[in-house]
Order: structure tokens, then sequence, then C-alpha cells
């Protein structure tokens, strides 16, 4: 039984997923089909490369990740077939496999060609349907990667403007806010890694957090280190520094939203 | 391993669902159950119409494809068993079917009478639990339609006032807008066929698309035919002419709704 | 084929449901996993308590029921792991489980003790996918539970402040909306069995519900026995008392909402 995940900024609300698990079904019908979350925001590219980076090892070695996030659909881009850590992706080639590209070596990439692997006729505008879930189940029969696409080098594919966090020529370390959970915390684009390379492994005490007018001292454990209603930061379990307020939304209490500037500050 | 799909207006905020899936595995535990959407808009019948013809032939054939928008539970309205295309479906007899009874011949259509398959004790509001998921697990194990009800003639089950689009006398053709999508996207009733029979094969330059007071020339094959934020018509991976707008919103755009009318002109 | 249900105020939009099943594929790849749902309020124990006591029993016998509804992650509450009526059960001690420990007899409890059935590292934030999710895969692959964790006293782990409905001295049930569901109907902690025994097996002529300052007379049997846009109460799927309008919203109707007080009198 292998699994294929699905990834998407389809929502809910239509029968676009379901199609697409129907698709699957019909040319592997024992995948175990997960879905890690269609509520990407519409189109939002860098929201779907972190959060595919984030999560695809914690699935079985062998999974097929489906990442149909993909505003250029109908234009020349390409759809990129990966193998990396164990695991294989199906995505479009618009920067949302680069995180994992840039994280994860060595990584195996080829640009689809082998159009007998798609659904036909493909359409102009659900490529997620006609090609990369067709693409996805085929894999997940355990077709190679090079009998449907040809290499590529992961230099030639299109790479997200650096979205990780930098370091700023003053000791300081700059990311932004990635994403807003439904908790209402803020994901950050500031990995642990990171952080220990600015601070060393015990950032807890020393450091200060701003975002926008709002000032948080030291790194929490867990959310109940702080009474309720308190603002607190963390590393989260995804492995990035989170904002948060226990047992309460530090989106709505900072007003914050995607994209705004976190500073932390030695 | 056969193919159970949901396509419900009970939302994902109750148990609802969870619950019909637990009867259906308790019949039936190797089935393979699809979620094609739970947004249907509360007790709309008519676009659930829409959905379950456009989206049934992309799972397996043999697939069972239980349909439960039920506003009439609890009173007379019987339940239908239906063989067409190679697929099974269950539902309400309350028009959910019949754009499927339409297109698809010859159909093979039964009225539950069998209350063996069904759970004890049937409740008097949620037959989706208690009668037609039963039957549809029952179904996807094998057991024969005509086990279940008595034959019944398709013209004698409750059609829906034609919603199919419609060609007025001056050689215009008039179709509603069916359902407004997550990304915006308007969904007519507006079908490929019709539009070929009104316009011939290449209608895409001459036609002109009009939506309360907005008009679009011509058909475009993709969203990006045309330059963010930009106004667009298309045939839609559904089969159907929508209404876009190049990542944006239509809906919002043009302040419409479903039921509004769109005409098109040659 | 084993069955785990899925039951957590996690909602869709995020990735932590996925991350958790890939997890529990990770060590049962033949689990069946099903949502019954993830939205339920955030960090609202006394309504997933309500959902899952009302629920489990719709599932294969064998189930295991996972439930993340866990305001107290990263603190020193344990967690508990239960066999009940032919189920399995593993959440937080924090009270979600008390409603069913008190209706159905006779249950085995456990505290989890066993770290090597846990995900290493354990984080501080994210307990469903490092303690429970591991720990429900495993149970449902046949490991006993007293080989995760010691034996509890039922009396001895967290108990909800009694919610179920009450009757007063003067002979009223006094219950409360327990949640709104998708259709706005209220659901009331108002068990058909406390209905009985204030008011007999057939109390639908005689009894006054009241909620604020509207009042209904008797109960239906069905949301059509009353004109469509009017109020009615019966005893839902569920098996407990709610209010509704017939093909519209109780709660926006009553501008009603959880926590409300529902009276019935003779």
């Amino acid at each position: 039984m292998s699994v294929i995940t699905l990834l998407t900024d389809f929502g809910l609300q239509d029968e676009y997923v379901g199609v697409m698990k129907g698709v699957m079904l019909s040319i592997n019908p024992t995948a175990a089909l997960v879905d890690i979350t269609h509520q990407i925001d519409n189109q939002d590219v860098v929201q779907a490369a972190f959060v595919i980076q984030g999560t695809y090892r914690f699935f079985p070695d062998g999974s097929v990740h489906l990442v149909v996030v993909d505003p250029g659909v109908g234009t020349e881009r390409s759809v990129l077939a990966m193998e990396a850590g164990g695991h294989f992706f199906i995505a479009p080639d618009n920067g949302v496999l680069s995180l994992l590209i840039e994280k994860v070596q060595p990584v195996t990439l080829f640009r689809l060609t082998e159009e007998g692997f798609y659904r036909r006729p493909v359409s102009a505008t659900f490529h997620g349907r006609d090609i990369m879930a067709p693409v996805a189940a085929h894999v997940s029969k355990g077709v190679a990667l090079g009998e449907i696409g040809l290499p590529v080098d992961p230099a030639e594919v299109v790479h997200l403007e650096r979205l990780a966090a930098r370091m700023t020529p003053d000791g300081r370390v700059e990311g932004r806010v990635i994403a807003v959970d439904g908790f209402g915390n803020l994901i950050t684009s500031i990995d642990s890694a990171t952080l220990a390379q600015a601070f060393g492994q015990e950032p807890a005490h020393g450091v200060q957090i701003k975002i926008g007018q709002q000032s948080i001292s030291g790194l929490s454990s867990t959310y109940a280190n702080v009474d309720a209603g308190n603002l607190l930061a963390l590393i989260g379990s995804r492995g990035y520094l989170e904002i948060a307020v226990n047992r309460g939304s530090a989106a709505r209490r900072l007003k914050a939203k995607k994209g705004d500037v976190v500073l932390l500050i030695p």
C-alpha cells in the first residue's frame, strides 16, 4: 500500500480535490490518499514551499507528494518530478519545490515529457487532474521517474527569491511571517538552525523578538509557559519560530499578517 | 477495493460525514471512501445535480456515488438507486440525479424498499446515515440493485425544472451561474455542446458573453491568456462556460452570484 | 484493516491533521483513517466530549478513536488510553473522555508511560503528532493498552463539571446549547433518556421548550413537520434535543449561541 499526499490551494468547497483522487484511484486502486492541506492561500507558492518542506518527512519512506499550487497553469511552465530523501514529489516548476531542493541533498530531478502517462485530453486549466495526479499515481505504482521525463539540473529550475531568514550585518536575524495558522499562531521563516547559528544553542533567555511595535523577551518551550492570554515566542513543532498567545490568537492581538517582518535582536 | 464517493451539503464542521463513513466501513471494511465535496450550498439540489453529473466519470468504473442533499428528509420522498454508465448512484428522489438521467443513457433505476439493508432504527432526520450509507456500502460489496428496491421508470422520478442552458428564438444562448468556486470563478450552466450547437466548433472569437452590465469578447483557452486582473470567459475543466479573472476573483469583481443570468450573443 | 478516527480542534487550514496521518501510516500502513471532525471550537473540551460520546458507536468494533483537543499540551497533564464498549480511545486527561466514562460501563483505563511507543524527539507543543498518533497506530496494530501505560482508576482522571442536563426541584429540565451545527441547528445537552425520565415516553405534545424569550410547544418528529421557515424542537439523530428552523437557521433566527440555557417545562 503506497501513500500519496495532496497539497493544494483548491479549498474544500469545490470538487477539484475529489476528482484528482478519482483519477489516481483509477490508476492505482490501493493507494492511500492523504490530504496535507487544500487551504494554502490562493496561488501562494511560497507558503506551499514551506509546508511541503516541513511535512514530507512525517510520511512513510517512498510516499509520493503531489503539490498543486499552480498559478501558471496553461502557460509554458513545465512540471517536475523529483526524488529526494527517499520521497517523491510531483509539482509545477514554479519554485514550490525550491526550499526542498536547497535543504535536502541530493535530489534527482526530471522535467515531465512523456504524455502517455497523462490523462487525455489534457485541459488547459486543470493540469492537477490531467497531468500531475496521473503521474503521481503511476509513480506510486513504481514507474521510475526516468520513464516519465528528462533529467534536469537543479540549478535550471525556478527558485524562489531566497525566503529563509537572513542575518543582518549588525548581528540580527530578519525573517517574515509565512503563515497564520488556525489558532492565530504566526509561523515565521526563522528556523531553529538559523537561530542556533546566530545566538548559540540556548538562545532562550537573551534574545528579543520584535514584530511591529511589540517586543517579546526570550523563548518559551511551550504555550503554557505563560499565563493564558499572554504573548510568547517559541520554536514550534515544525522547527520554525512561532509567535503565539497562550489560549488566544496572536494574529488578532498583534493585528499581524503574512509577510510582516520579524526581527531577532541579541 | 471498491470506491464509494460522498457528495453532501453537510459541511465539515459537524460529525455527520464521519459518522456515515463509520457506518459504511462497518459493512464494507475495505471500501475506499472519497469526498467529492460536503460544501454544496445548504439544500441546493440543483448545484449537487451539476456536480455529480460532472464528476462521476473521473472515478473508477463500478464506483458507488452517495449523494445526500436531502431537504425532504423525513417526508414521503423515496430514495433511489441507479446504475448508469458503469457507475452506481444512491440519492433521494428529489431531482438530484435528474441531470444524469437526461445525459447518460440507458439508466437502470430502482426505488428502495428492502428495509433489511437499512441501519436500525431509522431516524426521522438522518437518512444519509441510516438508509443511504448502508445501502451504498452493500452495493459496493456487490449486492444487486434489484435486491434492494423495485424498478421504476426514469420518467416517474422527480426531475428538476430544466436547468441546462437554452437557445432563445433570436439565436442567443441563455444560461445561469450555477456555482461560484473557491477561486471566485463563476461556473455557468452553459456546456460546450450547447455552445458548439449555437455557434459552431470554433466560437472563440465572435461570441459576446454578457453578465449583468459587463460584456466579454470571445473565449480564452486558459486563465493566463489575459493579463493578471483581467476578466475572461473560457470552457472550464468541467466542460462548462466559466467567467473568471486571471489571478483574481470574478465573483468579487462583478458582484456576481449564483442564479445570475449569462447571455451569449453571436 | 483497522479503523482509526480523528477528532480535533485543528481545523483544516493547517497541515497538523495530515502530519498525524503520516505518522500513523508510517506505523500501520493499512489503517483506514477517518475524520470525525477537526472543527471542534478551539480548545473546547466539552464539545469534543459530547461529539466522541455520540459518534464512536457508528464505527466498527475495535476502532481506535484519537481525540486531540489539548489546551494543556506541554504541561504535566497525562495522556489516557481507554477501552470501552469494544472500542479504544486515546486522548489527553482533561475531561474529554469523561462523558464516555460516565455512560459506558465498564471502562479499562490506562495512563501512558511507555515512551518507547512515542515519536522521538517529543516536541513540547504537538503531542498529537508525537505521542497520541503513534500510540493510536500501535493500538490499531494490536498492542495491548497494558503494554503502553499503567492502569488508573476512572475516578482518578479529570472529570468535566457535570454537563448533562439536570432536573430542577420544580420538575423542569435544564440544559444548554452544546454546539451549533452547520445548518444552524442548536444541539443541546438534553438527551432522550433524561427527557423520558422527566416527561414519560411520549413527551411530544405537552412539553414547552424555552430558549431566551422564545417558546416552542411540543416536539416534532422531523424538520418537515412544520412549514419552511418555522421553529421546531426534536430529538435529533444524535439522541439529543435539537432546536431547528425547517429549511432555515435556528442560530440566526434566535441569535442563539453555545452555552445558552434551554428549559423544558411540563
